[in-house]
């Protein structure tokens, strides 16, 4: 009795070993590899964790202090006042707060197509018009374009800078005398969200240095990106209080408290940010050289994606990526129906969605 | 020397251990009681706890699923339409939206006073008007009069119920039949953050079971209250489908990914819902009991808060109830300038509070 309890037991916990190896293949083999938010791909830094697991106490509790501190530390971090500062659950808010606040009949924002369509989107549903501008052949904003288009009747240009979907930058002494040359009656959005992720970084490329000169200046940033705190909806926007008061009727609250006690964390210790960084420019390279060694076409990417030639139907493309290799990959931007916009994921990642670029496209590995 | 070490390490132990009592005595002096906002003061459920380190790994993440299946479940639980509910980083977006979907120059907001302020507010931003009906002697919403103020130019009857500050609630069938004496171009927003609290709960007082047959009917809720995540931000509203298209322009985004987490271990284990209710009734009881043994008067309860009479004026009494015993009770609420919000704590937390009462206010123990 007690041999067959043993065996019996024995034989339990192999059949369990076994059921644990065949339902961790299965999980593996419907786990599909999400490419289709630009989102962070990395693992929850140890920083963030840690912020996260002291505050939770606190759950339930309003974070009144909290959100003061934070705002006064994000403040000085990016030497602006605090009361240039609107902290948001991620930065989408403020893109529709923009439409709410400025749109209205008559009233034209001027924006690049494709790009962000969150404001653009607003400004339609609160009575604006829109005029799109197309890309220039780098799949960069034209500027010369846009200020070409400026009227009487603008009322606000959009900048997403680097560009979503196409990841292009603009260059920053360029965006600098595109914006000082603007009548003060037109406001200027620039959507930094990818902005740690572009060539030169923050310091080279973010417009916040003109933030003192420019009265006219709005500018939007996120957490989602480089920090990976998409999913705990931490943003703000930075403008001067006159452009502040014209969003507040339209303030719907600041983030929640996980959430800012996640984003302080990489306020007081960058490095984790900067790991993200590096290994989202490491993935980013290994990527385009393969592309460059098939010669396939992309934009120069400057955001946590790349924008590449697929030479097929994106709908195609994007179809049998899933199907076969259960990978998604970025929606169509029209009139790129032969491009497609990939988000970075981890190394492992990056290496089967190449491998399904190669095989799909046949490409010499 | 060994014995010297020895005394050494044990005078270091000993001075450390003074230390400690010392600074925990020094950190308790420091601390407030914190009973001015109407949180809930119990330890955070561990199904919360559970339910946000099981989701903490994907922070990065955008809650696309994870938000389609929380509301999904919410549905089911509450017997109404995904279609219905608008998920939102608490109630305040909605009553925020409220304001700017339907306020207006010449629309008229009905409303009680002193009633909780956030949708009168912003019906106000928005360039409407507001017309605000005292409470009754009860301190509770005085239907009647709201009925009688009625005209061709209301647009919108805003009830918050249980109201806050007084936590007083309206009868179910009196407000029923309220709601649908209302000409249908007249919309009813019923703020029922405190419902769960009230006595006989949700089942019996809320306007849900209505929600099929009243087309100008908005029901906002939170979990910010007896769920007790009020710094995760996650909320509600339900509403017909075409009220919902009118808020939809405004509609800002939904909650973070651990807060949907937090708010669906709510709904798939409510026992621990159900004890931080008992608790608050508790210890609502054991206020009252006291109020009533002084001869104290106070607004029946039907939230986390009381509503009493201090017989001084409100701001001495609570700057005394702070700097002489470190509580933080509610702001004034005019005209009740002579009366207190205090929210519930803890036990022990009410038991300070009920003698520094005692203390302030001269009564016998």
């Amino acid at each position: 009795m007690i041999c067959f309890g043993r065996l019996l037991r024995r034989s339990s916990a192999l059949l369990l070993f076994l059921a644990g190896l065949l339902f961790s293949g299965l999980a593996w083999a419907q786990d599909e590899i999400r490419l289709n938010f630009n989102e962070n791909p990395f693992p929850v830094a140890p920083s963030v964790k840690t912020a996260i697991l002291e505050d939770l106490e606190e759950a339930s509790r309003y974070p009144v202090a909290e959100t003061r501190a934070f705002l006064s530390l994000l403040a000085e971090t990016q030497g602006v006042l605090e009361e240039q500062i609107l902290l948001t659950p991620g930065s989408g808010p403020l893109l529709e707060m923009a439409g709410m606040a400025w749109a209205g009949p008559g009233r034209i924002l001027v924006t690049a197509a494709p790009s962000y369509r969150q404001l653009t989107q607003s400004w339609l549903d609160h009575g604006g018009s829109v005029l799109e501008i197309p890309l220039n052949d780098s799949l960069s904003i034209d500027l010369e374009a846009l200020q070409a288009a400026i009227t009487d009747s603008t009322a606000l240009v959009y900048l997403c800078n680097p560009n979503n979907p196409t990841g292009t930058l603009l260059e920053p002494e360029a965006l600098k005398t595109f914006i000082q040359s603007l009548p003060l009656s037109v406001l200027v959005f620039v959507d930094e969200a990818y902005i740690e992720l572009s060539e030169g970084g923050e310091a080279k490329n973010s417009m916040l240095s003109l933030m003192g000169e420019q009265p006219n200046l709005v500018i939007s940033r996120t957490f989602s990106k480089v920090y990976g705190l998409a999913g705990l909806r931490v943003g703000y926007g930075v403008m001067p209080v006159g452009l502040k008061d014209d969003l507040l009727p339209y303030y719907q609250g600041g983030p929640n408290r996980l959430g800012v006690a996640a984003a302080r964390s990489g306020l007081e210790d960058p490095s984790w940010v900067e790991e993200n960084r590096k290994e989202f420019l490491r993935i980013r390279n290994l990527v385009t050289n393969q592309f460059d060694a098939w010669g396939l076409r992309y934009a120069t990417p400057h955001g946590n994606f790349i924008f590449f030639e697929t030479g097929q139907p994106i709908e195609a493309f994007r179809r049998e990526m899933l199907e076969t290799h259960r990978i998604r990959v970025g929606r169509p931007f029209p009139p790129y129906d032969f491009w497609c916009r990939v988000s970075l994921g981890t190394e492992e990642e990056m290496r089967l969605f190449l491998n399904a670029v190669g095989e799909m496209l046949e490409l010499n590995p």
